[in-house]
């Protein structure tokens, strides 16, 4: 076994989860797998008619066939994929939710090629859970206006730069030589546009559907630990008031909303008393204004959970030392670091065997 | 070491197939593997300008932002998702290319929840690369009218239902219960509404994109073994022919359309010597009526590679003695023991160390 020298942050943190890991931190010398597939889960039939018919080529050079496109689709159905381990180390299984805009690749790579988080908690001895919600991804997505009501949004490139907080405000460039990224920041800048490769559409008007979705699966697959990205802190942390017996662990990163205590009973965050719950923020919170609106909400959410009981962890990177992460820390030339302290956190809670 | 009592249609692949696994037939005991991951392929940027800013609250509850449409994208690239193991028995990766109006997720799973093909070629040994093409999936797909010149298809449960061959004209019902399936057929019918959950929108004027992109994949792992499905027949048969010299084999499941031999120059199939090709057919091959012209598509094809001097291998599966099988085979109720056969097949052409 070794470990990489630049994990040096937290000796403590860093030794545990080396020592829980079954090769080098990323790099597993063999992973013994006892299962890997996947599922659709949620969703239902839609029946569409009125629509006109037409003839279509399907593939250049062949003739073209009658496509109808009125009857019966599957929709608001999401995807996930699993990897079971022969002998998992973790007391239950690790759903990796991705965020908005994104899909489950955020946790497989990470833009400067190097593996991504599923196969280092693979690697920490989790069975892991990778999914694309509802609307994206291998999840499909329904028809608008007819099924969806409005039409998706395109995240342009500039967008992603300022909003993930790779640079500062008009720091982007569509030449790559040209971006200014922060000169501290730990983004792969030189990398961007391999991950702009993986930005997909999104809609705003489908959270119900996706919620319904992220509820079936934890109706599924849990009792179970959720790491969460971004928008999906609003579905899980809703989701672990409504199922409090399945949640027994949560670790957002940048949470990008969550319910409002004022509209929740609190006897419902009594019930996740004891549950450890993790929040994971990175730097330069203060450009875009709104990732300081998203800190204020999480918080408010967090402390109604410490109040209620859960154990609750508020990791502030830079005031942690951690300094140079942006909104896809997970991808950061650091992440791995980030990611020993969470396997850390984790064996503390009590979540693994 | 066992093999289901069920797998016993040719004992001679068969056991070639079991002798070659880590595991029994889809129930891996352990897979010792090395890295899980994935990566995207292809594709570049384009700039949009002259669309409209907008105001959108990205999530129930918060505050509007605005979204300037108007921006560079990364489009036309595809998505790649690899598990490699620890000591592999193939001789080269195993490539695995969906058909059209699906993803990667055809080798995942089946619809009634078995193992997928994916799991059934790692256990064989095989490194295999699984990929959603251009347009769908963790691709991402791209604005239309801006960028896709014409709107996507959506494909409804009826007309994949009979295209697919699970039953025949006019046997699709939107109830479940109401549907009459081919009596003999092997797709798991009562499942076809978790298939449908599959389905993702398709365009039909972005074939050269699409095949541009898996050119990439070829030039970034190959020298490869293709294993395809349907839609990407065209695509692998074309790139065989630009790059010989990368592809060590090819098993065409059900491949709808293959270049016209009359537009090759001879000399391009003479540079395929050698090189083992399977192409597998199922069973009702004539309803719906364009099956059969696929069929006399590729064979004319296959004939040009075999007078190339290329090792072809033309299975009519009823021919064989396996009957029942539609255009879905590798989610048949049958289909490992297609799997065997093939896996068999690849022993026998040395593909195998």
């Amino acid at each position: 076994m070794k470990c990489p020298l630049s994990v040096v942050v937290s000796a403590a943190a860093l030794f545990a989860s080396c020592a829980s890991s079954t090769g080098a931190i990323g790099e597993p010398k063999s992973l013994a797998v006892r299962e890997v597939g996947s599922f659709h889960v949620g969703g239902g039939q839609v029946s569409l008619s009125g629509l006109p018919v037409k003839e279509v080529a399907v593939q250049q050079g062949t003739a073209p066939i009658r496509i109808d496109p009125n009857g019966d689709f599957e929709v608001h159905q999401m995807y996930v994929q699993y990897i079971r381990l022969v002998a998992p180390k973790a007391r239950y299984p690790l759903l990796m939710w991705h965020g908005g805009g994104l899909t489950g690749v955020t946790w497989e790579t990470k833009p400067d090629g190097r593996p991504g988080w599923q196969q280092f908690f693979l690697t920490a001895g989790h069975d892991v859970f990778v999914s694309d919600a509802v609307e994206r991804g291998r999840a499909s997505w329904a028809r608008y206006p007819e099924i969806n009501s409005s039409e998706p949004l395109f995240r342009t490139k500039k967008e992603a730069w300022e909003a993930f907080r790779i640079g500062g405000p008009d720091s982007y460039h569509p030449d790559v030589a040209r971006r200014v990224a922060y000169p501290d920041g730990q983004f792969p800048a030189e990398a961007f546009d391999q991950f702009a490769k993986q930005f997909v559409p999104r809609w705003t008007t489908s959270d119900r559907a996706i919620e319904a979705a992220y509820e079936q699966l934890v109706l599924k697959v849990c009792p179970c630990v959720i790491l969460l990205h971004s928008q999906a802190g609003a579905f899980a942390a809703t989701l672990a008031l409504k199922h409090p017996e399945r949640i027994k662990g949560m670790v957002a990163i940048e949470a990008f909303s969550a319910p409002d205590p004022a509209t929740v009973e609190p006897a419902r965050f009594a019930r996740l008393a004891g549950v450890p719950f993790l929040f994971v923020w990175g730097d330069y919170m203060d450009a875009p204004a709104f990732w300081r609106r998203s800190w204020t909400r999480v918080k408010a959410f967090s402390d109604a959970l410490a109040h209620g009981g859960a154990r609750v962890e508020w990791w502030d990177l830079p005031a942690r030392g951690i300094r140079g992460n942006g909104h896809m820390l997970m991808m950061d030339r650091n992440s791995d670091v980030i990611a020993a302290q969470i396997q850390a956190w984790m064996e503390q809670a009590g979540l693994m065997k």
